[in-house]
């Protein structure tokens, strides 16, 4: 009998976003910095589906994830009132940081794609630490 | 002989505010939201000017400004590029508030004006706290 | 036999919106500019569930919705990874505005308040123009 | 007699940047999305200081400049009240792009070092466009 992880990783998350007045900037598109901000809130929300939340890793880890690396390429505009799947894949992990590949989407539409690597690192010293267990476990 | 204050307070402190792309929506101007932050970054200088360092006084009297109340009237669009003045002006003095009445000017133009009301509030339990001597001195 | 809206207005729209990295400050809380930020997001929810979309009014009659003033008081702090239903309740109305009273909840909590005018103005010369008929038929 | 070049280009142009609540998240640090609007404040100033206005260009030549690929590595984190100086360099540039290295810096630590790809695009169509004539002349 085969073993079966009880927390099996999804191959794929992805969150959706709606895009709003604050997202957009006077060339009538979302403006480039606000990517970050959308797969920011994937990241979280694929944290929270594995039962991960940052606020209480910090309580009781004392850590914090920080990014230390992050490349975003840009295909098409997003437009107001446009919906935009936003996808979260784990592309590497080592014993402090994890690498995901990121994407923008509307529809069938790539808008933007990414690779955002994030450190687990001491909240008051911002100092690199291991990544916690309840990390790991989940991630494999 | 007149005593002199060693720190006389401006009578009206301004603020010099390039607007950028991330500034603006797809309307063509300024978000809305964002006249907040012109008016922050306002106070704040304000505060420097006065020899006030907000970092400082959380770390020696464990205390920082929340916002309690604003109120904002906007009287005409500001765009890409423009350079914005935003002014600041005290309008009332609590044992645990300052209230300012500020405006954002392009040239002669008035864009925005506002009133916020800051409190002097326990850094880590945001509960009141009268505005420290350090401040008190500085505004009479 | 009493006549019905087909279309009847809701008392009091609510929109959930989750708190992520980018709305907190150093302070440890959301900053204050940003639930403007919500308040407008809410909004946006609003219209669409009477049927509108603000780039069909654009591209249809040309007109754009502008906050012409915003007031809120800010009642308790937010923190990361709080859920916030944001409500609109319509205030008052004329030829040209809306009027919107707006909260920010955590469960029972009141966390801010805002009363905020939306006027209806031209999207290429932002001078005043009636309400659309689309908008007044939805809301009487 | 040596040929001069009337408006020399500068070898490595600098923005100074003041930090705000606004910028700062609940970790204490600039959030790391906003290092790509200090990236694009200071690349407008450095177009601003070759006599280059992007609202001009628009009027002038229907162009706007976008993003299409923005590479960021965070060093050190930067806290409320720092000043910090941004700089941009150009690394590469091809008929319709301009590859910028851009670095921030807070006195000699660095902060943040990025590299951003930006395109010369038609503003209603988003189709990319040759740089503008008043582009190459200053930037050989």
């Amino acid at each position: 009998m085969p073993a079966v992880s009880p927390h099996p990783l999804p191959a794929l998350f992805s969150h959706p976003v709606r895009v709003y007045w604050e997202d957009t900037d006077a060339g009538g598109v979302v403006f480039y910095a606000n990517y970050l901000k959308y797969f920011e809130r994937a990241r979280t929300e694929w944290l929270r589906s594995l039962g991960l939340s940052q606020q209480a890793l910090r309580e009781r880890a004392g850590v914090i994830f920080v990014v230390t690396d992050a490349r975003t390429g840009y295909r098409a505009p997003a437009r107001l009132d446009d919906l935009v799947d936003v996808s979260v894949r784990l592309a590497a992990r080592s014993a402090v940081t994890l690498t995901l590949a990121q994407e923008a989407r509307r529809g069938d539409r790539l808008l933007a794609e990414g690779e955002i690597r994030i450190a687990c690192v001491n909240a008051e010293t911002f100092l690199p630490c291991r990544l916690p267990l309840e990390i790991t476990r989940q991630i494999p």
